[in-house]
């Protein structure tokens, strides 16, 4: 069991909007805001969406390249994870456009599904694409699986060295169409992954604060932040802000004895763009 | 555990050519014969797919019209399912065309998934949609899951009410991106699905006779045939008839002491479609 948990933020997501939430973060600056607020509480990476001014999601670079910036300045060693779901956009180049700008990691969903009422189009060709792209950019997959088939897709793109280098996967737990926040479908998942791959389990909706709990207790890192909850409680009578649910973790991560595995050992362990080391040697010495 | 085991017959599915194996059924003569012999052995359902001369899946009427009239002349008392998979034809009209020649069933798939070079979309309109026809047409669905979600929304499905009277699943092991021929995640699935619904398990490609040989001994029902999977062999090394997988069913099912479970058994569960027994009030008399 590890005692040092990772956690993965997620402040923005592709869903919800101001009208549902005013503690969503939409513009650059709320999100590079919000994402340093939890950089101090101690987060290790942060999984970052772009929207346009209007809330809709958006692939563009601009976007992109602000948030990322921003987020640099001000949380220097901070794995840095683009987004690249094509809910909104499916085709390939809109898709794989943040990964030009070779933060440390992108997201790969590693199927096509289905949530509650779209369907999430990711053909093996599109997979493998950008999974090619990444490696060439330097930029490490976020794996990310709904269900026990993506996880052994992933496994598959391993084992067929396509996907090479550590390994970081994201399990997203009471998808509709995916598996459920329930100890024996958490516990088949877990299983089926190599040891010396990272974890994070992930709860949609009402299910993020007991599958965080449970991850912290079993020693797995967590996935918190407004892209999978917006609400407090489970009975949903309060919205919250993403620092209250960052702070609940670092609670929780307190009372079981355990402590935040920092975005530096991280890195060290090869997660941060290779283009990131190579351009700034002088980071590890002066860090 | 059940003494009585469902077969579920699928000669043709949407892959196997005359190029790959000369025993796969393409034309309609040749399906009805085949059935028909797999009827004589004593199989429940016939899962049935349709083909174009040249071997291309159709969604046309008039080729199942054919197929249906000739198993049912020669195989009156068997369960006839037909096929809407979306895989080649997307379109709401082409894939429930099948629906309205009134099969006792017809095949329903419970989310987007990725086979190994292609993604199969079914999203969730497309898949309410086609269960509401099916009700108003007297089908009953067969509910196919290749996960873990698939199972939980099929059963989001029967709690809304949008699936009722009799369940059958038919739950497909061994898909790149599904779940796998495991006896841990085959337990797995099982355990999701209510004890009153009926069960199939079958095996793509190698997995089919280890997932045959479980279910039988476990008293679940099986599918068998060219569809999952061409060859006699985990090894490959010959292809293999239609008659010489169901016989080796029926020889499991003789050393487990079990017997099939006879199409008319399941037609009087509730599975015929309602026209069938409307029009035909005689038939529970005469047969």
């Amino acid at each position: 069991m590890k005692s040092k948990i990772l956690v993965n933020f997620c402040p923005t997501g592709m869903i919800p909007q101001k009208s549902q939430t005013p503690f969503v973060p939409i513009s650059p600056q709320e999100v590079i805001e919000q994402t340093h607020e939890a950089y101090e509480i101690g987060i290790t990476i942060a999984h970052l969406h772009a929207r346009n001014e209007d809330g809709v999601p958006t692939y563009k670079q601009s976007v992109y390249q602000q948030i990322f910036e921003g987020v640099r300045k001000y949380c220097p060693e901070l794995i840095i994870c683009g987004s690249t779901s094509g809910r909104n956009f499916p085709e390939f180049e809109k898709r794989s456009a943040v990964i030009e700008l070779k933060p440390d990691m992108c997201s790969l969903t590693l199927s096509s599904l289905n949530f509650l009422r779209q369907a999430s189009v990711n053909a093996p060709e599109m997979i493998i694409s950008l999974a090619e792209k990444m490696k060439s950019y330097g930029v490490t997959p976020e794996l990310e699986a709904f269900d026990l088939g993506m996880i052994n897709y992933g496994n598959y793109l391993i084992k067929k060295k396509i996907i090479q280098g550590p390994v970081y996967w994201n399990l997203l737990f009471g998808n509709i169409a995916g598996y459920q926040a329930s100890p024996s479908h958490i516990g088949q998942a877990i299983q089926e992954i190599s040891k010396d791959n990272w974890i994070t389990l992930a709860g949609l909706g009402e299910y993020q604060l007991p599958v965080n709990s449970i991850a912290i207790s079993l020693g797995y890192g967590v996935r918190v932040g407004l892209e999978d909850n917006i609400y407090w409680d489970s009975k949903k009578t309060r919205l919250c802000s993403n620092i209250e649910l960052v702070k609940r973790v670092h609670d929780l991560i307190e009372i079981n004895g355990k402590e935040f595995l920092k975005p530096k050992e991280m890195g060290q362990m090869g997660f941060y763009n290779s283009s990131r080391i190579t351009s700034k040697a002088e980071f590890f010495q002066s860090n």
